[in-house]
Formats: C-alpha cells, sequence, structure tokens
C-alpha cells in the first residue's frame, strides 16, 4: 500500500491504498504545532504497511528534491508553519520513503489519474474558494519548475476593482476568491443564488483566467472546483465565456467538475507515492 | 550526428551536429511551396550520416505523435501552408526518424542545453518582434501539453489602447509585438532610439507578460530575444518592473538575453532528435 497525506490550510488527511482506492482515511485540524501534526500522522501510518509516502501540502513550499530547503513550507502567514521543515518533521516519524507537491498539484494527479480528467495527460485542477489555487499535471506529471506555480497571481485584465490580495490587489486570486466576490457584492457567496447576475462578473474574471491557462499550458481539461468554482451560477457560464475570448485562435479545453470530491488531494498524494515508488 | 531543421516563417535553417555543435548549416527561404521546402532539406541532409531530426517549426502545428494530426500545420494564415503534413512530406526525403515541436520551443531547448540558459532544468524562451512566441522547457523536456502553448496570446492588464491581434485585440502579442509598438508610437521600432521613453510603456506591458509567465510555470531564468525585445530599451527595464510586478510574493526569475543567437532553434532542434535518439 502507499500513504497519502494532505496537509491543508485547515486540515490534514491522511489515507493509505493502492491505484487511487483509499483503503483507510482519517483527518484531523492542520493546527499550528508541526511537531503534533507528525504524530498524529504517524499513529496512523504506524500499523499499515506502506512502501512510500507522498504529500500534498499547502503552499507555498520548496518541493524540488535536488534544491537545499526541499520539503520546507516557505513564508507563510499561517502561524506556526513559517519555514518549517515539513518533511523533516514527518520523515523521523514515518518510517517511509516521501515525497513532495503542493496540495492543489496533488488534486490535479488524483483527478487525472482517477477522476474527471481520467484519460488525459495534460490537466490543471483549479480550485477557487478562500483563495484561487491551481495545480497542473502536464505528460502525467505534476508541475513544479524552480519552486511551484503560483497561478493564482496572474494579473489578468481588471474587470473590477477593489481586488482583495494583498500583493497584487487585481490579480486573477486578488479579483476571483471568494472574499473578493463577498467584497464586491456586499454578501458572501453563499447568499448568492445561482441566478444572481452577480454570477456573470465572476464568471467573466475566471474566464480570463482560463483563458490565460489555456494559452500557457495547452491543457486537454480544465478541472473548476472549490466553494465558489463548484457554483452552477459560475460552471454552466465558463466554457461559452472560455470559447468567445480564446476567439477561435486555439481550442478550447473542457471545462469540467471535480469527480473525486474533497479526496482529489489525498489520492492524488497516494498516487505521487505510488508513482515514485513504481520508477 | 543529428540533424536540425527549423522552419522559420520566413527562412528555413537545416544543420547537423551533435551536442549542440554544428557541423554543417544551410538556409533557404520557407516560401509556399512545402514538397519543394522538403526537396531542398533533403539536398541538404542526403550525404549526412544523420541518426535522426528534429523539426522546429512556425505553428500553430500539431505536435503530439499520439494524434492522427502529428506532424501537420494547423490553420495558418501563411500562404501554402494550413493543414499541410509537414512531417509526412519530409518523411519520404529524409531517411531518419523524425521529432517536432514549434521553433521557439526548439529554441527554448537550444538556449537550455547550449545557451544562456545552461545549468536550469525550467525555462522559458520569449522572442519579441513581428509577434510574441513563447517556448518553454520544463524539467529539461519542451512543453507541449493538448496541442502546444500560444502564450503570446493570453490577456493581460491592458495598459495601452489599439492592440493589434486580429484574434484577441489587447492580447500580450497584440500589445507588445513590433507591429503593436510601431502603431502606437506612429514609427517603426527600429526607428526608437534606446533612451526614448516609448520604451517605459512597452516595457510594462512586456513585464506584464512576464509575470504571468513567472506565476504559471515557475522558470528558473526567462530569455527574452527578437528584434524588440533585444533591445536595451526594453530589456534592461524588465527585471525592475517585474520584481515590482511581482511583489515578493513569488521568487523572481532571470532575466537573460539570448545566449546562441539565431541558430538557437536550429541547435534546438538538434538537440530534440538528439534526446529522442538517445531516450
Amino acid at each position: 500500500m502507499f500513504g497519502g497525506i494532505e496537509t491543508g490550510g485547515t486540515k490534514t488527511v491522511c489515507a493509505v491504498g493502492t491505484d487511487g482506492v483509499i483503503e483507510q482515511r482519517t483527518q484531523f485540524p492542520t493546527g499550528s504545532d508541526p511537531a503534533a501534526l507528525a504524530a498524529r500522522c504517524a499513529d496512523f501510518v504506524a500499523d499499515k504497511d506502506v512502501r512510500a509516502i507522498g504529500i500534498g501540502t499547502f503552499g507555498p513550499c520548496d518541493p524540488d528534491p535536488t534544491s537545499p530547503g526541499y520539503g520546507h513550507i516557505l513564508a507563510t502567514p499561517k502561524p506556526g508553519w513559517s519555514g518549517v521543515d515539513l518533511l523533516g518533521v514527518l520523515a523521523p516519524e514515518l518510517a517511509a520513503p516521501m515525497t513532495m507537491t503542493t496540495d492543489v498539484n496533488a488534486a490535479a494527479l488524483g483527478e487525472q489519474r482517477f477522476g474527471a480528467g481520467r484519460g488525459h495527460s495534460n490537466l490543471v485542477y483549479l480550485t477557487i474558494g478562500t483563495g484561487v489555487g491551481v495545480g497542473a499535471v502536464i505528460d502525467g506529471r505534476v508541475l513544479h519548475g524552480a519552486t511551484h506555480p503560483e497561478m493564482g497571481h496572474i494579473r489578468i485584465p481588471v474587470l473590477a476593482a477593489g481586488g482583495v490580495c494583498p500583493y497584487h490587489g487585481n490579480c486573477f486570486e486578488g479579483l476571483a476568491s471568494g472574499p473578493a466576490m463577498a467584497a464586491r457584492e456586499g454578501r458572501p457567496g453563499g447568499e448568492i443564488a445561482d441566478d444572481d447576475p452577480a454570477w456573470d462578473l465572476e464568471a467573466r474574471i475566471v474566464a480570463a483566467g482560463l483563458h490565460a491557462i489555456t494559452c500557457m499550458l495547452s491543457p486537454q481539461c480544465i478541472i473548476v472546483g472549490g466553494g465558489v468554482g463548484s457554483r452552477s451560477g459560475l460552471h454552466r457560464r465558463l466554457p461559452g465565456l472560455l470559447t468567445r475570448s480564446l476567439a477561435g485562435y486555439v481550442a478550447v479545453p473542457d471545462i469540467l467538475a471535480p469527480g473525486l470530491g474533497p479526496d482529489a488531494g489525498v489520492i492524488g498524494a497516494m498516487t505521487l507515492a505510488q508513482d515514485q515508488s513504481q520508477g
């Protein structure tokens, strides 16, 4: 069996299984004490026979095995986690080879192999909620680069004022996230009905991000999920808006809903371990 | 030895060599007759002992070996070339295994292996001239996806009016290309001195594209060349503007000048063949 650990912003999910099938699973708050988190992960893994463990973590992180900072969480506002050597904390507790990527890359890999993206070797996973997170699989492997993409922070044409990103104001996340929509509309997204015209503007903003993703990575499909991203008021508008925005110059990727729900990340983390273990 | 063929928009370059060193080289107009072009390529290759041939072609094209349209040029305004099976035309003339990518991907690969990007496994090659072309190497391999990226056609924040892209108006290429700058300034770029303030706006537009590329692909460096891209009025402004635009959220990649000059594409095409041949 292979282990998967998804350390998300609020909760951590651990699972063991093979070929995308979860045999056992647990979850607990991520909290602000890395050592305590490692101990809880170890408790879960201890009596399972795992050959390798994949980690999908909140970012920013250093997922480059050739880097001196491999396995570290970088600067983050999350209390207790800035600069923490996540793999270093977990390694003594978990006696198995480990591999790390971002939570959204793990979700992209899970969806590509066992979810909505089956049959595609190139896809993007986009989650829109508290923030905008984007992961990508290229030729069946997660996309890293020098550190890892932060596609939520591209600057897009400014379709609305008052973006909420503390770094870039009106970037993709600054305009499209749940808090951005709430600030713009004066009420949380949960209170906005799917037939409310507020989704028109939100969808045009998201389509601008999808246009950039399409031109940058040429994915076969883009999976759009998350608290905001899964809303039908948004989701159903995206294919038409993206088609119009691309204007026939490049093929329009399929816009899909996630197939694995909240387990995409941990299934992807398990898959990362299995891929690594099987070369 | 390995062969490289770069079929550019105006000229085609053929070369043979090994490990990035060109032994022999020729060039001629690409023209509008694919069969005639193939014959000229064959004339050059015929008496050389090549194990494999790499092609870097103008696009759009289908570089996916698993696709039924593999090796074809897609819809293009270039006379004589729309829908042409480029690999199919070349194959009977050239008795060697062939691999294909875009001209800019080939240039990215050449620069990564033997040019300004040596030592980096993830880089982007950006050329700004008549158009905006972008190629990328990820983990040492060229980036394709479903077809191939068309990063010049992302929509960026609109920093100037009157973009010239016939598909998207104010996209990256529509605002940053040589013709866009010429239209905006009322004179060709070649007549604009490097200390002219016109480069301020041009550089802010290009920096918006670099910001998106950085967040999307996390490259270690971005090589910026081409008739407009190589101008010092533009090039020297880019690192500062990109740093300001990214605002400390992600690391700023090095902005470099090309190291291989006009041979980047054909050296990359040779390298593609050598990589393919040596697995």
